[in-house]
């Protein structure tokens, strides 16, 4: 006899990326940011009593509120932080979505959406990219005929790299009837020539709704912070009502701010990702791989007939090296490798070359 | 225009209790824990870095997980960690009730739960206490007549303290049809002459879930870290599908760890606010006050007609002292009190002496 409800009962939860205890494995699998935080985190947490946690923690996180607030520009109002990004995506169905309604997806893309919307028991919607890895024209008008109530979209998109631009977000915001959800998880990544930036959109669009993390851009995946951007509407149900009341703690928050007020240091890592990306997409393109160009800080890579995809996967793993191999459709003959350090990058090849017998 | 789903936009939110900036306050409101967390979470706190926080946290927190298992005698499927106990309870709801279907709770009790069951657009079916707090004797039946999935009972319950025993506790598991959910918040309170544990069930109710807390027994109020325990079958639903993947963080999952290993110096706290709760019944008693004798880390205090309980929650509040008033039915002319230390406690007597003119 079971108590789960049919719809739990009968889906597949989310698998995570593989998190090795080891420490001498070349992790490129699940993209972290390879480089420290900013010192100015470590200081904080050298200040934290245990003490201090005696107490419940700030319901509202008002101070890391304030600081995010200040980066962007914005108001407290504007700022939800979420117990990690899967929090917010969670939230935004719960608060947005009723069971039985829409929910529109790009696909392929981060595969934790279809769960979620599983959970709420709310119909997937999911909307084919086209043969570049790019939205269709029609995005929001199929979003629209299938009465979508929230649409998520990860964008620098996964597992592509590619990036959306801000004129084209902003039409599908102004399209789409519902409440539009763009995870920026590896928008820190950006080029910064490309002057990417959706926050001024949110004065604009009262149905946007940005996710940011401090997973990647502040090499902080193990705290869980992340948060929210969007008018104030959009924002306070999630903040007053379906949060957990409490969902941030009182460490995370307190580093979460002091990682935020160092973005100016964060952002030295962004640098060092990006032109390691760019020596990792040459590299790799001499090995006559094909990559697409990537705003991100992974790289998807396509492997010619001759070498299957996921046994060069098995291969790099038996020599402790994790790249992400995706077991569907699109993705088979491909990988995702996170962006490492240069002496990671230069280890990677070097198999990847011995492996390919180049 | 609003973009939340109608039963979002019609509910009203938690409100947590008071949670003031300011640390000269005594805040009896909350029932923390007066007495420091063990020390070996102060020696794990401090060997903690930064770059640890760089890739993810372990997704199934499994060193928790045993240490939880070897506590309880049960094994790590017999556990689930969560972000605070909040989190168990809307997981239960997430996991074992439809929308439309019944969830049960007895009232008075933990304001949460309602507001937990509107946001998953259940059914509540209020049963209320009697006369003298207990539930009622056709408990079990009232649940199985309103055909809920799930209940949710706080034991000790709050806010009156009264410890519902295992046997009773038995005899509901074994009559009611859904999935019983016992919120064990202050069970580390209970007076160990009392041998109560509710752990032992878990063999023989397949529908038995139990919540504990490190917020309360462990003063970690601040980490948000409890768990679950149950039979495999009930938590694995809830473990490897409704639970967000990387629910606990890195320094949680750590921090819980230590303290849980070292639950027999907690309990030297337990000892403490057990023996200052006699010493602050009986000196209540003094002042003429009627108390509930309360198995919890806190007192509820019925103040006679002459004295009306919120004015001298205000008056107590004036003078910087923090207690918790509902303004609900049965408990308006009530306070609830936590345990303080000794200090606190006679501070909070002193002054209720001369709010109440005696």
């Amino acid at each position: 006899m079971s108590f789960e409800r049919s719809n739990i009962h009968a889906m597949q939860g989310y698998v995570p990326g593989e998190q090795p205890d080891e420490g001498d494995v070349i992790k490129l699998n699940t993209n972290e940011n390879p480089y420290p935080a900013p010192p100015a985190v470590a200081s904080v947490l050298s200040t934290i009593k245990v003490e201090d946690l005696r107490r419940y923690p700030p319901p509202t996180a008002l101070d890391f509120r304030r600081a995010a607030a200040r980066l962007h520009g914005l108001g407290p109002e504007n700022v939800i932080p979420t117990n990690g990004g899967d929090e917010l995506l969670r939230l935004a169905i719960t608060t947005f979505a009723n069971p039985g309604e829409s929910v529109g997806i790009a696909v392929p893309g981060y595969s934790l959406y279809p769960v979620l919307t599983e959970i709420q028991a709310c119909k997937l919607v999911s909307v084919p990219l086209d043969e570049s890895w790019h939205l269709p024209a029609d995005f929001a008008e199929q979003l629209n005929a299938a009465k979508a109530r929230l649409a998520m979209l990860v964008n620098p998109h996964a597992p592509s790299g590619i990036l959306t631009p801000v004129s084209r977000i902003a039409e599908i915001a102004g399209k789409f009837k519902g409440v539009l959800l763009v995870d920026e998880a590896y928008v820190d990544f950006v080029d910064a020539d490309q002057h990417h930036d959706l926050v001024p959109l949110l004065r604009q669009y009262p149905n946007l709704l940005l996710l940011r993390t401090l997973s990647k851009g502040y090499s902080l995946a193990g705290l869980r912070f992340a948060y929210g951007l969007g008018c104030a509407d959009l924002i306070a149900p999630i903040m007053f009502k379906t949060r957990d009341s409490y969902n941030t703690d009182l460490i995370a928050q307190r580093l979460a701010t002091a990682a935020i007020n160092a973005a100016a240091d964060a952002s030295k890592s962004w640098d060092k990702v990006r032109s390691e990306r760019q020596s990792l997409c040459r590299e790799l393109e001499k090995l006559q791989l094909t990559v697409i160009p990537s705003q991100s800080n992974f790289v998807l890579v396509t492997f010619a007939r001759q070498h299957d995809a996921k046994s060069i996967y098995l291969a790099l793993k038996q020599r402790r090296i994790l790249v992400r191999y995706f077991d569907q459709e699109r993705l088979r003959d491909k990988l995702r490798i996170s962006i490492g350090t240069a002496e990671q990058n230069r280890l990677l090849l070097q198999n990847l070359r011995e492996i390919m017998l180049l």
